[in-house]
């Protein structure tokens, strides 16, 4: 094959393979009717009872109807519920806490467990494992479910590139599973401002800090408060539109620097702030 | 080039650099008779008397006849001895720690320290760092010699893909080197059950306990107990076809939920359980 | 697309992509002018003043003139200054730490940060998140501009494969960000030995002190001062002969180990010591 033509393929292949080669996620779940199809065959006719669903950021949705006793006692849980709903993924611990603040607002179970392991597949962030406590278990369900819909809307300010990414996240309203995580307040408006590398989350911070009236609710850096992660995180509150527009701000400056780190950092679905 | 054509050959690019790309690992190691040659290419007449051998994992094997004596006063080891043993590997740390425990059965030597780093080269687990003590360096050199060939068979029961790994162990007779990690009882039937990401975890935990008679030895979740890995891993012990049986029923439920998130699972090797 | 030819096109593709693909870093910072004139098109008319640039590692260099007040409470920081300069980098904490200890030699600056977050991308080691304090925002960026620009030497004598690697540095007179991090004793020389897989890093270790006369300034391991990165690292002061001597020696070990766990290993950029 002459050297040209394997230039050509070569130029061509790393363009389509660096595309889709964020640092963050790539789509991983198929269209609706595809995914069920998928699902349907692998369950098959003996079906996992406690299988729920997958969603973007290799993130899987659980139930468990009835924790084992001694696991239960062993699982230092915050509360003792036998009917558990579990969400982990791979990448991205913002998105689904923020889906989950949603899920316990619209359901009755309460938060039990939130741990960030250090992954996102040699990105720089971390993964997530989440639980809901029940009484029953199709109200854990359901708060999975909830969680599984609205993660497309919520890696929506998530930006990527091969050298780091960019996360805002932005609600009028907090709830317990912002609570547990950064000590947020119930019912204020909260913003989440993660720079990673690092070094840019210390600029983003300092952007959104300076760009409104807002207050710090938590600061955390690779060995404080992140789980050595190469990200420094900042939570904001205030009035709802301030908190809007510190992130906003941030956002700006953030996926400007990255960028120039790394080149063009794209959504990982839509905006929704 | 033909978008047609170019389009053909990204989709078998794709597809031959997709099959090889699990979240596990690859056999990297040669056929031995290969192997062989390449080291002693390698190390050619200048040897390096402290190396052994590579295994699956990217898991070296090396010895030190005689440790510096102002290093060993660094290492912090749980025993002080003049020869170690020393395995390291970037992908698992069960597979190393149960061979390692039938190297300890096998020689003359001790478990004398058992780290953890956060690695799998972007995957969801751990790497290792097992150091065996020993009065003289042919029993730890036997100790490294006996853990490189064991480990074909402990990773038969690592069952991954691109989303995380179900890892299963088994032994009708635990040693000093699962005491050391796990706090196992020696001379009892153990086994040891890890999903990841971990909410699949939690799930192949409570699958264990409720499919036989068996007790929990340890729990350990992201971050209490793993060093910041996406993984929940549960220990049982019991009667030695209880603890057969919990590992398997967890294994067929894991790897169907890890192929719901990810497709296809295979075992790494070949399965021994 | 005929059988033969797509194993042809495979073949190169792979070859090409394999070439790149080291555990540590390839270089991204493009030649000067190319990059001059990338950034100016990224930062155009709306620059962003807290940039600085990047360098290789996915190196970022920022400064902030003046530090919002509620941040820098929050930043715990061991001495504040209204003015700061932020090196942060995805691969790589001893080529960024050697290059701030240059740069607080050469500038009117203090360390008053240095956390080293679990990354590399996936390979086995660290980033880095290192702050410098400044009376004057022109000090902050001069100490900036030095680390960027001494990278390319610090990246010289590290040396990667798909396995892990293996880093020296090098200083006959060590400064403030090596007494920061490592306790080094200002004005004396310095060595620092890395090896990944951790394994290998016991090995480097005590080949330094065997190869001359030295002592161990400190001994980290994954979980015992290193980040749950998979390295061992050994720094050490004495003579400044011998220091030199006993990095020398470490390094022709550990390169020698590491190729043969994973084949090729060389520099990142161009050896200096």
């Amino acid at each position: 094959m002459d050297e040209k033509l394997m230039d050509q393929v070569m130029e061509e292949v790393l363009k389509k393979l660096n595309s889709g080669n964020t640092d963050v996620v790539k789509r991983k779940d198929a269209p609706v009717e595809e995914q069920k199809e998928r699902t349907n065959k692998t369950f098959g006719a003996n079906g996992i009872t406690e299988f729920v669903g997958t969603a973007i950021g290799d993130t899987v949705g659980l139930v468990i109807a009835n924790v084992d006793s001694e696991l239960l006692a062993s699982m230092n849980l915050d509360k003792s519920y036998r009917s558990i709903g579990i969400i982990g993924g791979r990448t991205g611990a913002g998105p689904q806490i923020m889906a989950a603040d949603e899920a316990v607002k619209a359901t009755n179970t309460e938060i039990i467990k939130i741990e960030l392991p250090r992954d996102t597949k040699g990105g720089a962030g971390h993964g997530c494992l989440i639980i809901f406590g029940a009484d029953d278990v199709s109200d854990a369900r359901r708060a999975v479910e909830v969680v599984l819909d609205d993660l497309d809307r919520t890696f929506g300010d998530v930006y990527g590139n091969d050298a780091g990414h960019i996360e805002l996240q932005y609600t009028a309203r907090a709830s317990k599973a912002l609570a547990y995580t950064f000590g947020a307040k119930e019912g204020q408006a909260f913003g989440i401002i993660v720079g990673a590398p690092a070094a840019i989350g210390v600029v983003t911070a300092d952007t959104a800090l300076k760009a409104a009236n807002v207050e710090v609710v938590s600061y955390s850096t690779p060995t404080n408060g992140n789980s050595f992660s190469n990200e420094c995180t900042v939570t904001i509150t205030g009035d709802s539109g301030a908190v809007r527009q510190a992130v906003l701000a941030a956002k700006d400056v953030g996926v400007k620097l990255l960028e120039a780190l790394g080149g063009e950092a794209p959504s990982s679905t839509k905006p929704y702030i």
